[in-house]
């Protein structure tokens, strides 16, 4: 395989070797926002929706961008061509660079940005194409405008990822401190009822998914009726097809929740298919 | 200013160069813990308390810690001296290393750990002996595991930090979803009312904080009661004397909330000069 390469601070370097101080805030505290699109035959899908909720995460959090949106897009173009990755996943990294000591962002001049290319499938990614569930006991705080961006601040994340695997399970399930459903460790949750396609609003703790986003439109587009409202576990129960969406997955159906075997439902499969269509 | 050194993953190196893969999960996601010790005559102060702080972390988050306890302590030392920073601030980061993309820790083998000195006054900080607070419109969530560690997920605190300097406080007074008072950016809060000390409790979502520990047993050892105890902000108003507690500055004495004075109260002080003492 030949070396691939990233992009940092608008300088192509070695994969290998491509690194940030100890000191950055992103390293330190999480203090900084991501991106991962697909890229499908050579294109970032949903570049500009992608592109849109970096650049509002860093006014949120006062991060400069310091690349401008088109030369942004020429570098991750380049990165697909030179690493030959046409169906592949890009990463951005944005921190807010290093600084002194503590919370304080200032003195903090220089933003870290980092462009990578990776395979689409995590090479251990051995999960079926309809992931089993499980609850997880982290509980994330709705009215959190944090959850509005992809932040750097993921352990809640990382730990649901990891009780799933301990359970046997392909992803978990994450409710809030009001015990309503919130989201999947790495995507947005719909289910359907009488034809009806409902996920949780983005205040009850939700990441604000470009995919979400693009699904609803999707289902309009289909003139499918959606609806986003607060649902606890047990109503979940209720529904006649529970499925996710993620920017590099697109739709994945659920096969079971905490052990409860979850009804398939010909909308779902419907509904990917017309999502997969626009990828703009 | 001679060149300074940290120690990385076991050696020792500049402190200009010293740096993390951008593939680290702590620069991606936060993915780790970190301490901060005060450093008095050469001594780090708390050290055994901090380093069960962080096996107890690293213990939850599932991140081995690649230097033994003993060999630990020794790099500190010997960084303290290296670096003649007798009375100064340690750090040490504990990340999960690099692994393939995504939030599951499988396959991630080479944990990160870096040790550093510090001035102990960040060079910028020319508050006042007693803080000026504002509430911040973070709000934590209650009951979270996460919040007894110093985990890497900091943005909360620092979107605080940064609402306190904006306003012109000295830091952040933070609430949890239930509206209780938890703590502030970067301190446990104390306050006292008819003689008694009182603290919110850990699962208000406060940081297990080292010295909020101390400070409880230096109460104890002055017969001064103490109980932990939910409070919301109107109760606040009706104490006699308000407090932080912080490893690196020990107690320091709040002036205002939210522009409403806080009486001095001389038990502070007194609560200060005891737990100075004793530095174990």
């Amino acid at each position: 395989m030949p070396q691939s390469s990233v992009y940092l601070n608008g300088q192509l370097v070695s994969t290998a070797t491509a690194s940030v101080s100890v000191f950055d805030r992103g390293f330190l505290y999480g203090d900084g926002l991501f991106e991962t699109l697909r890229v499908t035959d050579g294109r970032p899908c949903r570049w500009l929706r992608h592109l849109s909720r970096l650049e509002r995460g860093a006014d949120f959090l006062r991060i400069p961008i310091p690349t401008g949106a088109s030369e942004l897009l020429a570098h991750v173009q380049e990165l697909i061509v030179i690493n030959a990755m046409p169906d592949a996943v890009v990463r951005l990294v944005l921190s807010r660079g290093s600084g002194p000591r503590g919370y304080s962002p200032r003195d903090t001049n220089a933003p870290s940005l980092v462009i990578s290319t990776h395979p689409r499938l995590i090479h251990d990614d051995t999960r079926p194409p309809r992931w089993a569930l499980v609850t997880s006991r982290v509980r994330v705080a709705p009215d959190d405008p944090l959850t509005r961006f992809k932040t750097c601040n993921r352990l809640p994340y990382v730990m649901a990822r990891m009780e799933a695997e301990e359970s046997g399970a392909d992803d978990a399930l994450l409710l809030n401190t009001r015990g309503q459903i919130v989201d999947s460790s790495c995507a947005n949750i719909f289910w359907s009822k009488d034809g009806v396609i409902h996920t949780p609003p983005i205040a009850s703790g939700a990441l604000d998914g470009i995919t979400r986003t693009a699904l609803l439109e999707t289902a309009a587009r289909l003139n499918i009726e959606t609806s986003e409202c607060d649902v606890m576990p047990g109503q979940l129960r209720e529904s006649d097809g529970v499925f996710l969406t993620l920017s590099t997955l697109g739709v994945v159906e659920v096969s079971s929740i905490d052990g409860e075997t979850v009804p398939s439902n010909p909308i779902i499969p419907r509904l990917r298919a017309a999502l997969e269509q626009h990828q703009g």
